[in-house]
């Protein structure tokens, strides 16, 4: 059996930290287990173009192992070639760069490691709201170049105490995003979403439902997106929504880059419509050199918050979904059953809600 | 009556945005007031030597405005010089930047607006928590100069769920800091105060006191400083106390840069001892163009989230210190009490024991 896993490269950093276990030269754990059952495991970066490892190796690959930070982005087009593919795992959370919908027509699973990175996210979303609202990126370069002037900081500085925060997604992150919110003091937690929570859910943290999305965007000082990337979710802050968000608001997504429209993100930066914007998603990863949202900025100079895609690949995160990983894999070679919360698509039909199906 | 006013310079950032209050420029919103009810008020940013505005109109100013942002060090012998002065006000928290003592012996009163700006600062600390242990400055960075190498910033990013966390002062800032970790399912929250916190408030923050400094420091993942300067903390994170933190703890400080030992934070952090050192206070303020803290690094190139003093002076912030000193000033001239939790010392004594008066 070929497993074929695309992985980020980690170079010297991953000969220092064997912790990096996400990395081409760590491979997750998992070579030597593999080779003692007598599999072979295939581990690589390259993932663009015909010529690609990636595209190489799927043809007769039957296991694929992705990462959502260094995404093998897998379309129908070369799943139709990957005649022995049987399943695929994320390691992380977030499979829209496998194309679903043919992963049904064909039969090929695919799994995620549920909950693996939901608290290293939804901390990196809590971080990111504080940072954008209290202004700490210009600040921070103001110390390192040499400057000091409290008031160019102070005049773009707020407290998150007594603003209104609404998470687009009240799901693994966004629930957990609202639980860490609730001691700030905020005046008010919204949620859309197209299910309400629980009762008791929602009373833990106090978060109203607003149903109609304009409206629920038109209420927020401080929105964050945390639902996975669909048919139904791409491009979904576009400029016709943006004009509904409060003048000033700050707009953070670790979920994925596309659900925000590029450019019309940067230009409310621009125009101060939006005060801020942070997170670790791009529509294309990795982001290119020019991309416009690595150094956009608002009319004051700041309210960039912007990272690569790391916020579920800290050293605990990927202990976890590394472990978890190699614990698909070992259900699907001896045949045991999957946890259910890890089946994205199951023989031939979606065994979830969270991309769109209803 | 002359009042005497040394804040931080607002330039253009103050004309375009009144709700600087804080500045030269804005005048704590109390020059109308004052001039209606016959006092002069004269307003300043130059308090440094001799010839400033501070040393030429503190002898014979009846009342001293003064903030922690942009402190008029208010010396034993100005206090000798100052043969008018009746009452300071720190328009913030924080009033070590008077000499207290010389104040008692004078029966000069020493003010501060209690509560004014510690969710402020709170909300800086948490921020900082997360930024240190999440390795956000250099994955900042990394994105701004156009790189992507996700290992390079993973490999020294980490979850706060599951750390040790430990205040220094578990009072108003320190006890807010905790409250706001509650949800973060830190390992365990650990604080170090002269008293214990009352029963039932530890138990609402579940955090446990360890009376020994040494001991508390090496369980900490994370420590973070939120007590006053004095006597008694002066220096007192030095070079034999950060020998006893953890390899590899962050050290976050908003409290005052002086109880730092500004070269050991620096050795510690070079040394990879601390991973990170993070805060908006400086043992001299503005912190010169030189200061080691500016750009200082971890091993790794990382771990450094200084900003200038501004945590405490958000606009938010500024509103309710703005108010609160001219609240204090109203009291002043009507000979009303004051409100006991804004005294710091009263007519010849101290009124609070949180600086050092046990």
């Amino acid at each position: 059996m070929k497993v074929l896993a695309i992985l980020y490269d980690g170079g010297d950093a991953a000969i220092n930290e064997p912790r990096l276990l996400g990395t081409v030269e760590n491979k997750l754990g998992i070579q030597d287990w593999l080779a003692a059952e007598g599999h072979e495991l295939v581990v690589s970066s390259s993932k663009e173009g015909p010529d690609s490892d990636f595209q190489k190796h799927i043809v007769d690959a039957e296991v694929l192992i992705t990462t959502p930070f260094h995404p093998g982005y897998l379309t129908r087009d070369l799943i139709e070639k990957a005649k022995n593919l049987k399943i695929c795992i994320t390691a992380g959370v977030g499979s829209d760069h496998i194309d679903l919908n043919a992963a049904v027509d064909h039969k090929i699973q695919v799994l995620e490691v549920s909950g693996s990175n939901v608290v290293s996210v939804a901390e990196h979303v809590v971080m990111s709201i504080l940072l954008l609202v209290r202004n700490f990126v210009p600040a921070h370069e103001m110390i390192e170049r040499g400057d000091w002037k409290v008031s160019d900081v102070a005049r773009n500085a707020f407290d998150l105490e007594g603003k209104v925060v609404g998470t687009i997604g009240a799901g693994r992150i966004g629930y957990r995003v609202l639980q860490r919110l609730v001691p700030f003091d905020c005046k008010e937690l919204l949620y859309y979403d197209y299910a309400p929570l629980p009762e008791a859910a929602a009373k833990a943290v106090n978060a109203r439902r607003v149903e109609d999305l304009k409206e629920f965007v038109s209420q927020c000082d401080v929105v964050t997106v945390n639902c996975p990337l669909h048919e139904g979710t791409l491009g979904l802050v576009n400029s016709e929504l943006l004009a509904s968000f409060k003048k000033g608001a700050w707009l953070v997504n670790t979920a994925r880059g596309a659900i925000c429209d590029k450019d019309a993100v940067a230009e409310a930066l621009a125009s101060g419509r939006l005060a801020g914007y942070a997170g670790d998603v791009w529509n294309v990863q990795p982001a290119p050199k020019e991309h416009v949202w690595r150094t956009m900025k608002n009319p004051l100079g700041g309210g960039n918050g912007m990272v690569p895609h790391y916020s579920g690949t800290t050293l605990d995160a990927q202990a976890r979904y590394a472990n978890g990983a190699k614990s698909i894999l070992e259900n699907y070679l001896k045949g045991t059953a999957q946890e259910p919360q890890n089946v994205i698509v199951g023989l031939g039909k979606y065994e979830t809600k969270a991309y769109g199906q209803r």
